[in-house]
């Protein structure tokens, strides 16, 4: 039992979701916290990073499909560098991990461990593009970025150091930077919705919730189980501010010096946090097929007298899927029980189970049973890899239907502050409310119930909005409504 | 003539090499210098980067093929921490770069900027091994490295910051260990044979030049064209010195506590720069086909009278080619000559390109030109795909035949010390000669020369070996000689 403890959850997902939430990372061994003297820091294990690994894949694909080129800038920025736009340093300077020493000796110039890395790449493209010929330029980085916030970790979501990718492009108008924004939005929206089995809301930042210098922040929102909302990722429309700070201009057509448009985009490992708090239960990890590290596993049950037929058919099995290129294991140890296995694999999130025994030998029958809920069917053995490539289809629409419908449930609207407060505090999830665009209304909001606008559909998303001729005043105070707000408590 | 100069390479190969290869690098597109402040750091170009993720994928999908699973450590390591294992702390102390401020705060205990992560992954395995069952077990980590080296830049060849990958495994017995070093190895090899054309000694380390608390580190070793030896990559047996001192150990088959064998392996980007100084030449970059972004340039050559029929032409051939997987290039700009585009790519190192005139549409051909020595060739459009994949195949034979050669040739004997200073002194390259195996006999060469043993062919290699019975007495010294030592100036 004891032993069963140490292994298993003994968190409740609906009832101490942060407690929960970080035992399922440890005990699933996606990651491990960082040494004493680190707090802040994670160490990222094996079956964490294949996670990462997936997302990175997808999205690298679809950015080179699209004209991205990779390159690689320095991890360090100086500060005379950072200082350069005024805007980026006050947003970044009290979280920057600083060089001060190379070996023995004290540099003239600290050095700043990158936050963002706009205030060194923004130079260099100033450089390469010289000609409305060498435009547009995209470029984009993998990379780590460190912040030193203050506050309590939660591994994925809030680390003081996070993998992500940071795209930076210049354009000759603003039509084609808009373009850019959203196609990279676009790319983003389906990272999460057809990768990772979490539907999103797409929209803009407030004007004072802008990346600083930004015309326009653009964000997919996540809604995670406990009611709060997850920024997933945004992409940022700059305008010419950047251009103007960095001196990126090119000659046109006509030999004119024109400034450029340029955009940036960024898409973490939060995603991968996302994507653990969203699927999990109380067994363990969820995991859609799509990401998991092993899509299926295959565990023989025998008695003595089968054991070599049992072995022997689930043999077989595990190499017809691994031959269709499914990520397979075969579980075949001596030393475990079928139920420990079947807890192991559940802890770990593997999303399809095939169970093998006398039975299913037999009759040429396999046992499919579905992580998600445990739905059981049996299955003819002959042509088993797409069967089981169903079966992920299947689970996948499963995880994903149970993430809308959390969304779907929870969107409500409020046209008064008491509303507002008392809907988030009875239900969290997201008010929609007639907003006049003002900050303050915002702040008083916030100081109530630390709930934020996280999102404003755009212009052309009705969908999406109140019906503003019907409710035409701010529901916080009163004066005239331009905007829909989407207010939520958020990671 | 100053546009093309501008853009040309200017330095010798021959007369000039630093400086030429320092031109390649910028003109090529791969990096420029990084800001003022930074000196020893880099920006690596999307074209520079591109190598680097061929070489990268490459050892990635072997390394999976042999079960080793990725992972991510911490960019920072607590001093204390580096400090636990003394030997690697005087290694790296006086290269490491500090972070003492987190924001406006000075940090309790100063952070490394990991130099290596030996020193924190280990403890992490610590944890990880339990029992036999756990063995062996297998992490690689693909990241950026800082040493504070105070010697002048050269790009992927020796900078401040490096991108690499370095793996750490532990086994359950000393052979198993070993077995795992000669693998990695081999893979090196591979990645340099098989993906850089470039061919490598293999071998080990003298005693007092292993990896700090390495039983053995081996090595494979290339020959620049200036003479001078590049350590392409290591692979270290380290015993159980780091198991002892971070107490990774493994309860047995009896139960019985047991030391883990570890062992840890790196690649870096400076195999990058061994590519470009290997092939690269007076008109630019070289590059083969396997890992160049661009493999093959259609270069259309038309009058006004012939243009449509001549682009839709090149425009089919490119169509051809990319959907047969080849990363092609169709240069139809019309404000460029043919001779411009010609230089430009020969610049940008495309190994193969594709000459398409009115005569060639005539007569369903195309000219093929090979970027390393002018060769060219006229071939049918008909499977032209085909016939393109086989110049590359004869572009590299050729790129690995001349640096084959350039081993071969300059592999010398001697058997006295004035003999071992003035071949080196005289051709560069490698001077075999029996040795003691004192580090004593090694520093009066350095000292002289700034040779150093850069390899030892292990015992079983007989071929690099020279006849000890027949010569058993250290070139140097005189006593007894144990081993053949490989002489070299280095990078
Ligand atoms: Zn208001
Ligand atoms: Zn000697």
């Amino acid at each position: 039992m004891t032993d069963n403890q140490d292994l298993g959850i003994t968190e409740s997902k609906e009832y101490n979701t942060g407690e929960w939430y970080a035992e399922v990372v440890q005990k699933a061994g996606l990651a491990n916290y960082a040494p004493e003297g680190m707090s802040g820091f994670i160490v990222t294990r094996p079956r964490g990073y294949a996670l990462w690994e997936a997302v990175q894949s997808y999205l690298d694909e679809k950015f080179k499909a699209t004209e991205v080129q990779n390159a690689y800038f320095p991890l360090f920025i100086p500060e005379s560098y950072l200082e350069r736009e005024k805007d980026i340093v006050e947003g970044f300077d009290p979280e920057v991990a600083w060089v001060t020493h190379g070996g023995h000796n004290e540099l003239e110039e600290r050095l700043a461990v990158r936050p963002t890395s706009e205030s060194i790449i923004a130079p260099y493209m100033s450089q390469w593009v010289r000609s409305h010929r060498d435009l547009p330029l995209r470029v984009n980085q993998w990379a780590s970025v460190v912040r030193w916030e203050a506050t309590d970790t939660k591994p994925f979501f809030r680390t003081k150091e996070f993998l992500w990718q940071e795209g930076h492009t210049a354009h000759a108008d603003k039509e084609d930077a808009w373009e850019e924004t959203m196609l990279r939005l676009d790319q983003y929206e389906s990272a999460y919705e057809d990768l990772l089995a979490i539907p999103v809301l797409r929209g803009q930042k407030p004007d004072h919730d802008k990346f600083p210098g930004a015309d326009t922040t653009t964000t997919v929102e996540a809604l995670m189980p406990d009611g709060k909302s997850v920024q997933g990722a945004t992409s940022h429309h700059l305008g010419t501010s950047f251009a103007e700070a960095f001196d990126i201009t090119y000659s046109d057509e006509d030999e004119e010096d024109r400034n450029a448009h340029t955009t940036s985009w960024g898409f973490s490992w939060r995603s991968i946090g996302a994507l653990i708090m969203t699927h999990s239960d109380d067994q363990g990890l969820v995991l859609p097929p799509t990401v998991a590290p092993t899509q299926v596993v295959v565990v023989p049950i025998w008695q003595e007298e089968n054991q070599e037929k049992v072995l022997d058919y689930a043999g077989s099995v595990a190499d017809d899927l691994e031959n269709a290129g499914i990520r397979v294991e075969l579980d075949d140890r001596d030393e475990r029980n079928p139920g420990f296995k079947f807890n192991e694999h559940e802890l770990n999130g593997v999303p399809v189970r095939l169970e093998i025994g006398p039975n299913e030998v037999d009759d040429e029958e396999v046992t499919v049973v579905h992580r998600p809920d445990g739905e059981s069917t049996v299955e003819a053995r002959a042509e088993i890899a797409e069967t089981v490539e169903s079966h992920f289809d299947e689970v996948y629409a499963k995880l994903y239907a149970a993430a809308e419908e959390n969304v779907e449930e929870n969107v409500r609207d409020a046209f008064a502050r008491s509303e507002i407060l008392g809907t988030i505090g009875q239900h969290g999830g997201y008010v929609r409310a007639p907003w006049c665009g003002e900050e303050a209304c915002e702040t008083e909001i916030k100081d109530q119930i630390s709930a934020e606008i996280v999102m404003v559909p755009f212009p052309d998303d009705e969908e999406k909005q109140l019906d503003l001729d019907d409710h035409d005043e701010c529901a916080i105070c009163g004066e005239s409504s331009e905007e829909t707000a989407y207010f939520a408590k958020s990671y």
